[in-house]
């Protein structure tokens, strides 16, 4: 049945895809089937019985906040915890430096919505967050791509690709989305290096930075970055703008991230953010800072690295066990995800509708490309299954590479 | 300090404006302060206990959903229960007419992204809500104004206006803000008539509608249109998109809204939404869900009528007493607001330092027009301040308009 509405819908409409993996999740989310395709955290060591307690105590001594509208900006305790937070990671920031987000979804909307004008490019890696990709096509961002290996972004093919005149860089640097692959040192300093060379500015978007299992933390991009610029004193002022989020260290279901930036930047998002939903809620962000607070949080973080990492091992594991020859993967340090390619010339899309005929799931890489290139590819996440069922599913996924590969 | 990021502002950037009201807010919301500026419900009628039962309940029984990443679309059963309140409400819909938004701020905003082209007019009552104006003029909007006044926009000069070709109608039905004055009903139904004819769709926007202190509730705008649609069986499939909110009868910083559209357009708004933030926080969703469940909510919004109710009266009582003559206002049946009309000449901006000193604060009219009109025209808001308060508020506030007017 049409309606008046239905031929009035705006031309960037027809450059926004709906997120395949969101879509697929709910045909694939059934019971019986063995999911890798989502990128939802393990439920079973969400700190229920400490969000009760934050909440709780919240409502009884500060509850007309909580419920009340609050400022564009965020709760300024949580803001200043963040302040804490990045000072402890290496970077000098003032509340005036932080934005508190409607997850870090939000921050990548927002940014496109102050940054791109339609025909812009942005320089991502190749695969990247859909995420990303999904946001910025709304507002007309077109892509040039760096390709990536285990050491993340290829900095050698980066100087061409900065030649093309792209608007700013999008890095995830530590165990990407989606390929569980790390920036390596001495490629994060040439990229810094290159940036300020080529004069582009750089997105570093790191929701995965505290959840390392082994090995020691790389120095951020933000830091290396801060590092040349002794007259920063008052706040950051320099050229990377900084994504974190609470979705992967306490509850995605909060929806609660933060932007780092420099002030007039931060100024900027805040009009954008008044515009698209005033602010974020206020209960969520006291019950974050609530948690933050006591040191739970730190604690906690303890123990997802802990499951994810014997998850992670079980799938790796599993793989060696279970797939054939020909088929590669990446060995994430950390993280939620690893990347998986099939020999060339297979077609990860067709080779999902025969998984989920075995009841497991995951999602083809095409979906992480700008250009839809990566067809031999997939994404499995290793944090939201038990290690039980990461075992059953791979072993099925294992037995339909092999009908194929054989 | 100049960044990178400095000279690459989008030009949309150059279009949109930072709220008034919420950057005064921060200056104006001070302690000794009697702020009549804001849109902030009374939070002395917060439901603490029970959103603290509801938060201990959930995470007690559902907490593992309550903190992950959930449908795009909203939680089922709060939909499932959005499709009952629309019904008493007299509007036929399913869950596929229903998405939850993160506050009705971000409704307006994803459907400027789904419908606005740059120099597309929207047709919108004069004086109108100022959030849509800034929502919408980040995606290039133009406005066509028609003048309102006690019975709401006069349909009388919509003829005129619809033949300019607005890509849709905003009204605000009930208890408007800024204006407090609500759409009389044969001019709802002259509305209907024009859209119609003139093939234009209708943006009912209806935050205040169960804040009714007395009268009898007039038809709804969406509920006129669809019975002139027989055929609409299956699902509501009529040309008015519908804006309802938990804001004001439940609490603004939960961020909870929702929109009724064709199935169509919430396919459309999905997808926005799933680059705007993925998804509204969970926990907030099912916090709401279970106060409306369990018939609380029903119950709890008698109480805050009762309280906006007093407050309208004294406010009105007191500027009755206070104000000088040649100054007028509006007399709302229900909502938040009022509307002040000081003698022509006089502009309410400068007032407003002079009230500021006086320690009382109000919102010039003219943040509400889009073309800047409404210079002697200032905004109050009745619910957030108590009675006492707003008996001393408007006292001083008359002080200021006596020195001016005398």
């Amino acid at each position: 049945m049409e309606t008046l509405w239905d031929h009035r819908f705006a031309q960037r409409m027809q450059r926004m895809k709906s997120s395949i993996i969101r879509e697929s999740l709910k045909i694939i989310e059934q019971p019986g089937i063995i999911s890798f395709a989502g990128g939802l955290p393990a439920p079973e060591v969400f700190p229920l019985d400490q969000v009760a307690e934050a909440s709780a105590r919240i409502l009884r001594e500060n509850g007309p906040q909580a419920l009340q509208y609050g400022a564009t900006e965020g709760y300024t305790p949580l803001r200043e915890y963040i302040v804490q937070h990045m000072a402890r990671y290496g970077l000098t920031v003032t509340v005036d430096n932080v934005l508190i987000t409607s997850g870090s979804q939000q921050a990548l909307d927002l940014l496109g919505k102050v940054f791109i004008n339609r025909g812009d490019r942005i320089l991502v890696e190749a695969p990247t967050y859909l995420g990303a990709l999904q946001a910025w096509s709304a507002y007309g961002a077109e892509y040039i791509s760096v390709p990536s290996d285990e050491n993340g972004m290829n900095t050698d093919m980066l100087e061409h690709a900065l030649r093309a005149g792209p608007k700013f860089i999008y890095v995830l640097p530590n165990f990407q989305n989606p390929s569980g692959t790390t920036l390596a040192l001495e490629r994060r300093e040439c990229l810094v290096q290159l940036a300020e060379r080529y004069g582009v500015p750089i997105l570093e978007d790191d929701p995965y930075v505290e959840l390392r299992f082994e090995g020691q933390d790389l120095t951020g991009i933000a830091v290396l970055d801060s590092r040349g610029r002794p007259e920063c004193t008052a706040h950051y002022c320099g050229n990377v703008i900084y994504l974190g989020t609470f979705s992967k260290i306490l509850a995605p279901g909060l929806r609660l991230a933060w932007v780092i930036a420099p002030p007039d930047v931060i100024r900027k998002l805040v009009q954008a953010k008044q515009g698209a939903d005033l602010h974020t809620a206020m209960f969520n962000q006291m019950i974050a800072y609530e948690l933050a607070r006591t040191g739970f949080l730190n604690r906690h973080i303890d123990l997802i690295r802990r499951v994810y990492r014997e998850r992670r091992d079980v799938m790796l594991q599993a793989m060696e066990k279970n797939f054939p020859r020909g088929v590669h993967w990446t060995h994430p340090k950390g993280g939620l995800f690893l990347w998986v390619t099939v020999p060339e010339g297979m077609d990860t899309g067709k080779l999902l509708s025969a998984a989920v005929e075995r009841q497991v799931a995951f999602v083809p890489g095409v979906s992480f490309y700008p250009d839809e290139s990566g067809i031999n590819t997939m994404r499995l996440n290793f944090s939201n299954a038990t290690p039980e069922k990461i075992q059953e599913g791979i072993a099925r996924l294992g037995q339909v590479l092999h009908e194929r590969i054989a």
